[in-house]
């Protein structure tokens, strides 16, 4: 029988803020957890609950409740993991509630500065048997399958804290849509214990996340992690089932990108027995690229090439 | 019985280059043809019909037989067609050859200066029963599906002679692979006939086209063209069955992200009555970004939705 | 006693906006010039000399009498000018009237977006004594010094036609306030006779020109032309008693800055006996990058290093 | 009399690398200075003191020596400093001794992957009566004069703790040469007590830095400190006996730009009477934007204005 250690999320108050909005060192761990323990872990939605506390955002804003967004739940101590290493989170289920919100912003989202919008709007959508309720404001309604993950997942950095609406080579604000179930996470250790959080769980989000927000939601979350011992990974990668991903942030976009194709470039290297000019024109002919978002502080974006071409 | 208009493509050499390997108002049409005629059009892989020279990239390079690439079939005078209209391109079948080119070079790609390659490479890879066969340098072998495309397809601009390499507004080296059978594309008019060209077919292309260029074919298109009148879109949409996308171009990449993005925002709201707040919010919880390459002087985006959230 | 070729500016009307509002192969030159000659040009305003029109520049885009801007006087052919050569054009005397406009637009700028403003707004300085005298819309004056340059300036590229609102390996739209008196201009030539043109000048600028316009004059322009023959450059170059300059165009403004760093380590190299990585090391320490402008369709910088570092 | 307080730098060693390479809010304070108080501050050079060490870059870095560079002295607590305040620090001094160094890298600089150099190259230069003599590897020399100024100054983010390489809100590696005698730094505070550093002074430095180094060397920094309270800027600003000037910092170039300026029409409205429009156009006919880097995680701008045009 599988043993399961269950794992709350903090409340979230201001007094809280560093350790529950960042990823870092200094952040005192709130559990200890072996490798391939399963766990249990319940996390916050974006805006710490939103739709428990049943406002519209721009009053929690105006109250001064929403000075940090991003909470997460963490960090766990995963026990003998070091410098060096690489961590195996493994996504065994994801479960969320019957309500999610997203809002739009004239202070943030891709476009801004381009759609004309005077005030943050909130919407709260229904989550009915796997689909989500989309209503316009003019009333007309359409239905979006779930496709849940985990929005901001990641370790603590060597020696910054970074805030939890940033994405790195920790992991932190990646909004990748192939954190999901059935996929492994691969995550660089930079500190003893990792030092690993996770909240920000999407029901559902487009390509590039463009107005700043998905369908936020609260969550319940099933993990097992794993540890590959002194290999380390450079940035974050993925393997599904069909695929290996590697994700990558930074600014211009296309500099995310790059830095993203070399990293599989080196995956099919010293993996797959590729060449570096027989990956590159492989890729050229083959690979998939996401943009999970182009609104956090870096951009982020997943290269993906199918297994079945690398045999 | 439907009549249909033959185009063969027009020699490439030197001497021809500026209205083979253009777009612009000054270029001769070749031929004049009418809205709702069918019409089969030849078109040149993009080193010129390399697969039949035989030759190795470098060695052509070497001969100066390659300056200018890209060449087009056109252009081709759609009568009727006048600036402010829309020209509709509805592709009706792509019948390619049983082998293909990819290069790679130093001097050029996404990964220029990142990945390490010493000289041009040159792969010739046959196609075989609908599947690209892809081999390494080491000798193992993958089937990659075909998926046949239009990579370079457009009308003049108004005033300027735009480079077969460039997209842009007019269309151009978009190397979308939407550009396909079963959809229809649109392109804004600017000059009297459109002075409509095209080829770069690909076989198949990864996201990005990554290396510089994806499988390089010859091709024989056939088109059925058709107008709206007065009404001109501002960048290249395409329509799918099952999606409606706009396609822009521009440098970083996330300004063309962001352009085809309000460009979609514009034709939910002026197509499907969508206001501009809940189309921003639609897209980022349904929206798909495909690059479509990021090699060419300008970098190419393309912002999808499905129709069956448009009702 | 030198003999001055004489060069009135064409009428500037929309019937003649190709050539006008272009570089490009197929333009017809209006002179033949021999190198060495002196020549003295008249070139239009920004606006196709708004200031004798009186107008507010909304009321003239109303009229529909402004869909090209930036007009050029020429192209000027220069005889024995052929592909592979460099023109030389020394800047002996730049002219302008008493009386300038610079305006401001929601839709252009480099700040488009941000700052807040409704409707296009037009101000006309008067030139004094060397002084341009800028009033605030609440009535306080100051004087700012001018220094007169030429704003567009450039050659025929080899296939495409430019409109001269974009910069780029030709010349064009550079902005660059070093192309002006005492300086000598470097062009490659791509077509037989050069087919150069220029236009635009500007009474004074600020670094990025950032509201999307200079103070923008009519100018009265004596120029020398010179060859080098058989070695050209790939960029366009400056060099003043003091310094050299080149001048690359890109998005973003990183890629050109690090195109002008490569051309003038180039020149350093070749003309001044330095290695690649002293070159380096040498700007880091003493380089001058200069912002020309970043609100036209590719963005111009500036590398320059003194010549008393060049010894 | 005035009263000055000495504060000698840390020892720099790996144990003590976080406090010493970050700016945050869980650093230690080493000292408690007063508003007002004269400080003389010891700096090391950006590679922790390597030119007392004498040994060539690659063999540090090889020793495993230098896996954080850029030590910063403090933090320095600084009383009454509150969250909301503006921190003033004026520069009265700069001492350097009569040797620097600079150095060139395969793996970082601006033109990373464009300038041939395979391996670490570390230049020792002499500093000799207010001049830096560079020599060249052919042994030729030329004479830069110096002007010092503070590479890396800033204060504590709220919840982040940053490395030293890296500029923002907070100050930081913004590599600005206006940060130099005769100025005043104005930084937003966001922590009590402000916990200002500063560090990695060059003796001079070329427009971007384009090398990733400039004349790095230890200093001996004469301060003093004061407070503007409950008004706090948004990004640092440097002042100068004659301009206003404001530094930002992002990626790509142009966003760092458009930041600056905003920055800028911010402050001219605020403290010199313009309307938003004035004072773009003004700027687009009188700004100065200097690149003061483009090789740190994101790259900064200083715009700047004469105070000659805000009467």
């Amino acid at each position: 029988m599988e043993i399961v250690r269950k794992i709350d999320k903090k409340p979230y108050d201001r007094l809280s803020h560093v350790s529950n909005c960042t990823f870092g060192p200094l952040n005192e761990p709130m559990i200890w957890v072996k490798p391939k323990e399963i766990v249990e872990i319940e996390t916050h939605d974006r805006f710490g609950d939103i739709v428990k506390i049943g406002k519209e955002l721009k009053e929690i804003v105006k109250e001064g409740l929403l000075r940090f967004v991003n909470p997460v739940t963490g960090p766990i101590y995963i026990e003998e993991a070091k410098p060096g290493d690489t961590l195996i989170v493994e996504i065994l289920d994801i479960r969320i509630p019957e309500i999610g919100v997203i809002t739009a912003s004239p202070d943030s989202g891709a476009l801004k500065g381009l759609v004309e919008i005077s005030e943050i709007k909130t919407k709260f959508l229904k989550i009915r048997k796997g689909k989500v309720v989309y209503e316009t404001s003019k009333g007309s309604k359409v239905e979006i399958p779930v496709k849940p993950f985990i929005g901001t997942i990641g370790v603590s950095p060597e020696i910054e804290t970074i805030s939890t609406i940033t994405p790195g080579r920790h992991g932190g604000n990646m909004d990748c849509p192939d954190i999901c179930p059935r996929n492994k996470l691969y995550l660089p250790v930079f500190r003893e214990g990792a030092l690993f959080s996770l909240g920000n769980v999407h029901a559902v989000q487009g390509d590039g996340k463009i107005c700043g927000t998905a369908l936020e939601v609260s969550a319940h979350i099933k993990l097992k992690f794993d540890l590959i011992r002194d290999k380390k990974v450079d940035w974050p990668r993925v393997e599904s089932p069909e695929e290996i991903m590697t994700i990558c942030s930074d600014k211009p976009l296309e500099d995310a990108a790059k830095l993203a194709f070399m990293e599989l470039i080196k995956w099919m290297k010293s993996d797959y027995n590729f060449g570096e000019v027989d990956a590159y024109t492989l890729l050229s002919l083959a690979a998939k690229l996401n943009i999970t978002q182009m609104v956090n502080p870096l951009y982020t974006v997943t290269a993906k090439i199918s297994k079945q071409y690398l045999q």
